[in-house]
């Protein structure tokens, strides 16, 4: 079992958190709460656009963790798909701009495709852009999503799945994200994280709420749910990460609060649960 | 693929999938729309008793596919433990009583207790209430739920969960349910069927809409959502099942119609989708 964390030299948080707040304000918010990392939602630049964006994070200070979200790569035509593959790629040269080190995969899902045919759509989809996330040195990483959200969010439901890809795949520019809201059931979670080994490139944390009062935006603040943070945490160091660690919340609750108050809380929640 | 159904003998409905319906009504309705077999949820007759259930079902002329649900194993305390096996092993008395000769089992979970303690208790659970059932030649069936309840309802999230417990207790009263609104998502789905061979006690149809509005009472109507529920059925019976295929569908928003042109809804459903 993983010691608690003493400091804030780990703690990251992504705009979508906060999501009320804008970019400017999120990063004078994370910095005056004395947060070190930042994962950017795209939509969280979409007005200033990504070079704007790099360069009031790189006066922040701030880590920048990573960029959420490229992925989706399934759709029902070939030319669908070829849009899906353009689209990650600017989203890589995006990521390049902010100083974003890793982007966060959500690979997609579209109802009425099959899920094997989709797997397969997203495996030649990231084939297809690792070429350009290798040249602009950008990492993309492959977040198996709940299974509750294999209809249309993502056909990779499981980290043994985004493994997999990655085995097949075997490029150092590709790796997974382990995000505890989505795999924290999986009877097969320790021994995949200890597969991933040293390709675990981002760790994502929130809690399961009892009961669950929306499918999307009611994740729990950690400690207020049934997942074993500290066990999972755990695991993942084993394994070899040592990176920040993210905190991750939709939460239409929590996005009614003060966004200032909800910041003090993470970090409360940080030190006794994560 | 599975060809198509053209009439209703193997068509099952449960009592829950209409909830408004008292069993006495429900048992009318399905005798007049020509459904072939009911599932019977306790609530329908927490009232009367399973007696006097047991004589209403068995005049009726429907066949008593199961009776739903027994499990709910794991607790905080020996003590509350042994009363959930108590619970069972009436459960079972019931279940003879209306003449089902299956219960569905939804093994519990409990938010705090970790999930390999509470797999460990469902195992033991059922273990100690198989000698019970075999007396009574009553068949438990493990249905693995869908992840997202794996906080506090199963424990049990995997077709291959479900039946690596039933290799570890190996008797002939004890097999699995697939239900595909819980397993549809699930890549090891096919072979996890074929593995299971005849231990598959019963199958569950219903559908998954997008997008899904409640986490557990917004299960669509056979062929209004992504689940190829065509090619499950294709598997299943690949593995040996001709038994009743049982539509399980608990919605808010079914349980408002008229309750007869439900059934009738299901009729359709069933003929194009199942």
């Amino acid at each position: 079992m993983a010691q608690p964390l003493t400091d804030y030299q780990r703690l990251c948080i992504h705009t979508m958190t906060t999501k009320p707040l804008s970019l400017s304000e999120a990063i004078e918010e994370y910095t005056r709460a004395g947060v070190s990392g930042i994962t950017v939602w795209r939509h969280h630049f979409e007005e200033m656009g990504a070079k704007e964006a790099g360069k009031m994070l790189d006066d922040s200070g701030l880590e920048v963790v990573s960029l959420c979200r490229g992925g989706f790569f399934p759709a029902r035509s070939a030319q669908g798909r070829e849009a899906a593959r353009d689209e990650n790629r600017r989203i890589i040269d995006e990521a390049a701009a902010i100083g974003a080190p890793l982007i966060v995969l959500v690979c997609g899902a579209v109802p009425g495709i099959p899920l094997d045919e989709a797997r397969r759509q997203i495996s030649d989809g990231i084939a297809d852009v690792l070429p350009h996330a290798a040249a602009a040195e950008v990492k993309l990483s492959i977040e198996a999503l709940h299974p509750m959200y294999a209809d249309e969010r993502s056909a990779i439901n499981t980290l043994e799945q985004a493994n997999n890809v990655v085995s097949t795949l075997r490029s150092p520019w590709l790796g997974v994200t382990v995000d505890v809201y989505h795999c924290w059931w999986d009877p097969m979670l320790k021994s995949e994280i200890a597969r991933a080994g040293n390709r675990i490139f981002s760790f994502h944390v929130c809690d399961w709420r009892t009961p669950t009062r929306d499918i999307l935006n009611d994740r729990g603040m950690m400690g207020e749910g049934c997942i074993d943070l500290r066990s999972i945490r755990g695991w993942v160091e084993d394994a070899g990460f040592r990176g920040p660690i993210e905190v991750e919340i939709f939460s239409d609750e929590f996005w009614q609060w003060d966004q200032r108050a909800l910041i003090e809380q993470i970090k409360r929640a940080w030190l006794v649960h994560v």
